[in-house]
């Protein structure tokens, strides 16, 4: 009972999905508010729920011409809305069209063979999903619910109070560690941890006992999965720094590798999940960053970075017996994901591996571009799994679109000769991927 | 009544292309001479005509082995053609084929599967394209004519002087102008430009003050193109350089960098596009530079450029309204099209975007791929259109392979069910991209 | 009467198969034992004929999280047999499935649908593969003259002695010449070779003199192929080093560049072929350097190397009249393939082009995608060929897999019009890049 066949053009494909979308999900990063999660809060408007968290669209407005005003401005909400709507058409092949599809589909009911999205439709599309939302059973939890989700992992930093409150039944509601602040840390930061710890921070040992305090709080709650951006232009470096320096007055670049290399060794003691975001350029637009604010969509993709620098990382934070923390590797640039994929083989017991395909790249062609290169420079039942990096709740559909993806990969590469029609082996395949490889290292033993 | 199906092998690729091929062309970058084109005038013979400009072809010859005197040598012009001819049926698959198919049908009614091109048939060939070359209505502003051209921007120097002469009727031949030379003016330059404004030209002050007085001239003739050519190597510096420095004596690296962001200050108050291309690597072998000459076809792709390079360009010229003018960027590297296509949404207003897909990437499968991508990673109606950069007439059937190429790529899209099968949508975007977005730019407002 | 019908869906892709399959075979560069092939020696039992000596699966197993004695550790044989096979089941979509089935298929008339690999079966398939590998004419000659191998050459470093016993009949066996190791020599090195030639060698000129010797040898044992590898972080350096200078104490770097040149020319005046393999990352896991051995599989994919540096390299011995050697470039990140392919149009008398898809890009994806860039920015039909740069005798499949892959692109294509149906065009394409591209340079002339 199939709502919407996007991307399912053959019967294999049908099949494969029906197994796909019967497994439950993990979303190991994202931005979701804890807070709002925790208290099933529910959005004030359709422009609220659709377009205030989704840098996608904004961007897609933007390159159309659309003002800043209508897009991440303060006019009125329905006239962003509109904007957005009119603005709809133009966007065929991009991926917003699958995902408003999906959207609309799963949470308002809306097929948009009867409903186009366009200017002249805005108020009345408008109207309907206010209905609905406002109709019950909408809250973020509800949404994440309705998706499948169990395991969900909204990121915060070291010196935020990870919640005690109760989480909304049947998902669980974990923070991440985003530690990537953490690497040269500013006197802000320092006064702050020795406030939480109750100890001064001055050297760089009394730092890393501090986040050792504040890793073992987050553990305490949950916490298996850290995440670090490399932006743009980071390199590695690998100079010691000993635990006597003054933390402020360090190199910033000596400081983040050392800070690094902590917060790998203390991931693979733990037994944590490390994320690597690899490549954003973050210096775009000084108007944009003005008017649109930090979050505002308009970091880039940087340079392809040096897989060496990566490899000289893993080197060391790699034990005597080769064991390291599970890594997976995050890269923007599509140029670095086949090195990444093919260092995954160059460590040993399956510890690295790439990430999802990630923001500019979580589309139809990102992926299946992903799944084609893990196919062939990797093991493709050995990724992970997805993850949506999102603020939105509704963009939790990006896992239903991974699946279909996926299934629609695994249909056309049957179909071509080049993997087995075995049942089986998809199966395994397809509960690996979409589920299995992710519990198994993050949900609580059974 | 579709004399060549080249690439449109189902009933809604010829459906489009209907469209698009009825749509009036725009070139606005070429190497065309914009005196042969106010004569009219017609080549030589079927070398001069097919093969003397087209450095393509030149390459093709070379790699199969053909010594240099029967590709830029000074052989008797019907021996290059038969060893044009002859090296032809080893070029299966390689554009070249494809655009001699439309070439030879569009213009001399010949048709590829009766007369194939090769060593035994290329006198017979000779003599058909001969007599029909000299048959009438075929010169230049001919050729451009029945292609259906409505503009084309040939490229000039700072210093040429645009024609006042009349041009082609039904044609607007306006100058576009390419500004690289001047970003690091020697002595020769310098002299010239103060002959021409009849001022001494000594400080960097001078010097704009000298090419402003160029701009305005060419903003007489029509011009609103500007082509920079950033080649491999070059990286973009932010020093500033005082108006009071002696124009030869600055560095050459930091001037290069003040004259890029007085070019761009220029092409936004005066509202023309600007055309980044880069990553050509020139230095190649210095035999094929001594016999082939400046335009020999030796260039190669470059290292990958980094992205943030232009974006710290494009934020030093950005307005305080966000404003910019019109930039697009020619990648050569193909892997630097996505990181430039996504720099298209970290700006406002939709004034960034990619350059079409430039010189080794022209063919089909360059093209395809950019459709792909600017599908998932930008938008793609929002493309500003194909332009043939050629030095030859005939390659003006390139905007044929282009939207061929297109209507392809988006009857394959509807068939898997990724763009929408709305003939409204589908038939605006090819408006915009074939025509609309370059002519509302471009053309004067009617 | 084809056994295995992988990859091959349709009667022209057949149709083509049958002639493609029907060449002899060239392998150019290889990492097969000269004396085990002389002796036609028989390998010891299915895990050391099949597993020992290919990385491929070695990378594979450790990436589905086996433990490293079972891959490369001294456990027993058959059990890193059956890890082996316990872990194939989730290896669908990745190339090794598709070595297997032609392995299996062509050396042990097995069928992968009646005989799947698994845990299970493991012991089974042991049974089988050892019987049959002492069934007699199973010696690696055998193998390889099964295969329909002609030429093939070993690579062995400048110091070895290249062998005078008598080869395995119908195919000859020559060293190609491995020196890399030689652009930078120790002590050891230098001493080896002064002891082999007789004469001291303590300066640049000495080094280059004794080198000479060395080639001169090789030369007379049929050797017409060198190879050098130039890892990540190699940057050509064009500074001349005097003849004088002694040749331990020069910088490494200006030495590598000056023995470059030395090579480069050397090949040149003598016809031979110069194999650059280019960009791997050499340092990854300690562990695994520890525990696998310096060809544990653990190599990386490098940096996107600048085309500049071979641009340079080239340039600089290149002879007047444009000559260079016949020159392959092997680009271990495939983002530097479509430059390296466009270079080959840079420089004179199609002397310059690209490698065979190498190492970890030599599956289906990998080759496709190389023939489709071939076609675009170069000419298909100019591609030298295949070779398996294997250390095992089965791997020579390979080129079995690579003929399938071709015949299945140029199919597809056909079928898309983007090639001509014409079948001495298609033929004469399969003959050259199959065989005689590599075979006019390769083997003696008749």
């Amino acid at each position: 009972m199939m709502k919407n066949d996007l991307l399912l053009q053959d019967d294999l494909a049908k099949e494969l999905y029906s197994r796909a979308s019967s497994l439950p999900l993990i979303d190991y990063h994202n931005h979701l508010s804890i807070p709002a999660l925790a208290e099933n809060r529910t959005e004030l408007d359709p422009a609220a729920l659709w377009l205030t968290c989704d840098p996608y669209k904004h961007r897609a407005m933007r390159i159309c011409g659309v003002e800043e005003k209508y897009i991440t401005g303060d006019t009125d909400a329905f006239d962003k809305f509109r904007a957005w709507c009119a603005v709809y058409p133009r966007l065929a092949g991009n991926p917003l069209c699958h995902w408003a599809e999906l959207e609309l589909s799963e949470y308002f009911d809306l097929d948009l063979r009867d409903f186009p999205i366009n200017g002249e439709n805005a108020r009345a599309l408008w109207d309907v999903m206010d209905r609905k939302l406002h109709g019950g059973r909408m809250g973020i939890a509800d949404i994440l619910r309705r998706a499948g989700m169990i395991y969900s992992a909204p990121c915060m930093l070291p010196t935020d109070t990870p919640p005690d409150s109760a989480m909304p039944e049947g998902i669980r509601v974990v923070p991440s560690l985003r530690a990537d602040t953490a690497l040269a840390p500013d006197a802000v930061l320092l006064q702050k941890l020795a406030e939480q710890t109750g100890s001064p921070v001055r050297t760089v040992g009394d730092y890393k006992a501090a986040l050792r305090e504040r890793l073992r709080v987050f553990e305490e709650h949950g916490c298996n999965v850290m995440d670090i951006s490399l932006d743009a232009g980071f390199r590695y470096r690998e100079e010691t720094v000993p635990d006597t320096a003054a933390a402020e007055d360090c190199g910033r670049e000596e400081l983040a590798g050392e800070m690094l290399r902590f917060f790998g060794v203390e991931c693979r003691e733990r037994g944590w999940v490390l994320l690597l975001h690899i490549g954003a350029l973050r210096q775009t637009s000084p108007y944009l960053k003005r008017v649109a604010g930090a979050a505002g969509g308009f970091a880039g993709i940087g340079a392809s970075v040096d897989p060496d620098d990566t490899a000289r990382f893993l080197r060391s934070i790699e034990a005597k017996d080769g064991s390291l923390p599970k890594t997976l590797l995050f890269s923007l640039n599509p140029a670095d994901t086949v090195p990444q994929i093919t260092l995954s083989g160059s460590f040993a017991h399956g510890q690295v591996g790439p990430g999802a395909p990630w923001w500019w790249n979580d589309h139809l062609q990102g992926m299946t571009d992903f799944m084609e290169w893990m196919s062939c420079y990797g093991v493709l039942s050995a990724f992970f799994g997805m993850t949506t990096d999102s603020r939105s709740a509704l963009s939790m559909v990006r896992h239903d679109y991974f699946r279909r993806t996926l299934c629609r990969f695994l249909a056309r590469k049957v179909r071509a000769g080049e993997f087995p029609a075995d049942r089986d082996v998809l199966g395994d395949l397809i509960d690996r991927v979409c589920f299995r490889n992710a519990a198994d290292k993050l949900l609580p033993v059974q």
